[in-house]
C-alpha cells in the first residue's frame, strides 16, 4: 500500500536528480520513506536517493518496490504548477501508479521488476579530501570546463579546491580558497579527473543546492552529496573517474 | 475594391487561427466582411472564418474573392508590434496585396484562384452534446495528453465532461464537472477520439479564448467554435473522429 | 607586454562585432590601443575595427601582434556576467592569453601568426551617399528583407533612403525620408544590392548603436560605421555588392 500527497515541487527537483542519470529506477517504499539505489547504463555513475516521509504532506505506505519510467514521470509532472499538490496512489492490482494534479488524473504503469536491473551496492569509499562549498559555485565550474573540453579535473592542494579542464589548446582553472569555501578538510592532495558528460547532467540538481559536499581522493571516484526538499531528501552521486592520459 | 486599417493584434490572432490549418486560403470579401472556408489537406479538419466589418479601423470593400498564402502573411506580421495600425489594400490589377505597417510596405501576391482548392461545404451536424469550458482548459488537456499520446477521446458523461488519452502503459484523464465548466448540456452520452496533431495545432488558438463552445456526438466530428477580435471575429473548427481500435 | 583590465561588456560587444565576421583574427597591440582588420572567407566582407585605452579600466602594451580564436573567445566571455571586470595578460613564452573573471582563469592558446591569413588593405572608396540612422531602424530593414528574400538593396532616392527586398512572388520596402532618419547628404542617386547572409550577421552587432552611418554608392559597396564601448571603439564593415540580376 501508497498513498501520498506532496508539492509538486519537491517531487520534480527530487525525480530530476535521479533522472538526469538513470531512465528507469526501482523504488523501495517502506514506512521511512522512499529509498533508491542505481546505476546509469554505463556503470559510471551511480545515485543514491533517500526521501523522508516528512517531504510529503500525508505519507501512507507499507513496505514494498516498485518500477517506474522516470523519464514518463518527468513528462507528466511539466503539466503541474510548482505550486501544485499531487496526490500519488499505487494500484498494485492493476500495477498502475495514480497521480492526480488539478483536475488531471495521470494512470501510469509499473515497469516488471523482474526485467530491471539488480540494485547497486553502494561502494565504501575512504576518500581523504572533503570540501562543501555552494551548488552554484560547482555548476559554475563544470559550465567554465565545457567550454573547453570534454572532461575536468577536481582536487585539493593545501587549502585550496581547484578544478581544471584542458584541451590541446586551451584551459581553465578555477580555484578557491579555504575562505571562499564553505569548508575544506583534507589530509593530503587530491586530485582526480572526470567526464563532464556526467558532471554536467548532475550540475542542474547540484546548482540549487545551497551547500554541496564533495568527497575526493586521488585517481578515485568522487562522491557528491546534497540535500533537496528542505532537507527531508539527501542525494548522493558517485562518479567513477577517468584515466588521466598525458 | 478592398482598402482597410486593422490593429496587427487583430489580424494577427485570426490569421494565425486559419493559418495552423492551411497553407494558403480563399478569402471572401464583401461589405458584411471577411470570411474564409478551408480544408486542411488531409482532409480532416475544416475552419470556418468570419470577420466582421467592426473589427477594423476602417474598411471598405466591394464584393470579391481573393486568394493569399497564409504562411507567408503569417511571417510578414511577425515584423510588427502587437499595437501597430496596418493598412492593407488590394492591387487587382497587379494582382498584389499591399500590406503597410511602420515604415515597412509589403507587397504579396495573389494566388491564383483557378489554381485553388474549391471551398468546402460546411456539414450541418446534428450533435447531442455542448459543452462550454474555458479555451484554456482545452488546451490544459490537449497538452496533458500530448505527454502520453497521439490522440485523444472527448466525451460527456452525465453532467461530466471528459477528456482521455492512453499510450500501451500509461494514460491520463481530465474531467471536468458542470459547476467547473460554463455550461453543459446533453441529450445522452457522447464520446470520439481526436488525432492530437489536429487538436494541437488549434489549440493556440483556442487558448486565448475566455469561452470555448464543444459540440460532441458519439464516434461523430467535434464542432469548437470561439471568438477572435473581442466578439468581432467567428472561428469555427471541425475535425473528424478517428476510428477507435480497442 | 600586453596587460589590461575591461569591462566584460564592452569587450563582448566588441569580439562580437568581429567574431560574426571571422573565426579567427590577427590583434595589432600599441600604445594606441588595439586594431584589427580583417576578411570574411569569401572575401565578401571586410572588418576594421579600433579600440581606444581608454576603452578600458588599465591598459599597458608595448607594439606587438597577436593571433587569436575569436570563437573559443566569445565562448569563454560567455561564462562572465556583464557587469565582470576581465583582467587579460598576453604571456609571450607559453605563447598564450591569460584571461581571469571572477575565480575563472582561462588560458588561450595564440594562432601562430604565419598560420594566418594577411591583414587587408582597406580600399579607399569614394562613395556618394551618405545617411545616418538609428542602428535599430537598419536591423528592421535586414529583418523584413529576411522575411521575403535573400538579398537587400539599399539606395538613396532623392532626400530619402530606401531598402528594397523581392522574391519572385513578394516585395517588402522600407523608405524613410530625410525627417526620420539622423542624417542624408547625397550628390545623385544610389542604389546596390547585397547578401542577406552578411547583413543579417552584422545586424545583431548594428542594433546596438544609437547611430549609424552608411556610405552608398551605385552598384558598389557599402560602408557601415558605428562605435561601440560608449564611443572608445570603432567599427567599419565593408559589403561588397551582388550583381542585381533581372
Amino acid at each position: 500500500m501508497f498513498k501520498a500527497v506532496i508539492n509538486a515541487d519537491i517531487l520534480k527537483d527530487s525525480i530530476e536528480a535521479i533522472s538526469t542519470l538513470v531512465d528507469e529506477a526501482k523504488l523501495r517504499l517502506s514506512k521511512d520513506g522512499i529509498s533508491i539505489r542505481a546505476v546509469d547504463p554505463a556503470n559510471v555513475a551511480m545515485i543514491s536517493f533517500d526521501l523522508h516521509p516528512d517531504a510529503f504532506e500525508s505519507y501512507e505506505c507499507t513496505d514494498g518496490e516498485i518500477g517506474l519510467n522516470l523519464e514518463t514521470l518527468v513528462d507528466i509532472l511539466s503539466m503541474s504548477e510548482r505550486s501544485d499538490k499531487i496526490e500519488i496512489k499505487l494500484d498494485p492490482e492493476a500495477h498502475n501508479l495514480l497521480l492526480k494534479m488539478g483536475g488531471l488524473a495521470y494512470t501510469l504503469s509499473l515497469i516488471d521488476l523482474a526485467a530491471m536491473r539488480k540494485e547497486p551496492k553502494v561502494p565504501s569509499l575512504e576518500l581523504p579530501a572533503k570540501v562543501t562549498l555552494k551548488g552554484s559555485d560547482l555548476r559554475l565550474a563544470i559550465k567554465a570546463a565545457e567550454k573547453v573540453s570534454d572532461h575536468l579535473a577536481l582536487g585539493v592542494d593545501g587549502s585550496t579546491f581547484f578544478m581544471e579542464a584542458e584541451s590541446d589548446t586551451n584551459r581553465v582553472r578555477l580555484q578557491l580558497t579555504k575562505d571562499e569555501l564553505i569548508s575544506l578538510d583534507a589530509s593530503g592532495p587530491a586530485r582526480s579527473l572526470f567526464s563532464l558528460d556526467y558532471l554536467s547532467d548532475m550540475s542542474k540538481a547540484i546548482s540549487k543546492a545551497n551547500e554541496v559536499t564533495v568527497h575526493l581522493g586521488k585517481d578515485y571516484p568522487i562522491k557528491i552529496n546534497f540535500s533537496v526538499a528542505g532537507g527531508k531528501g539527501k542525494v548522493e552521486y558517485l562518479l567513477a573517474p577517468r584515466i588521466e592520459s598525458d
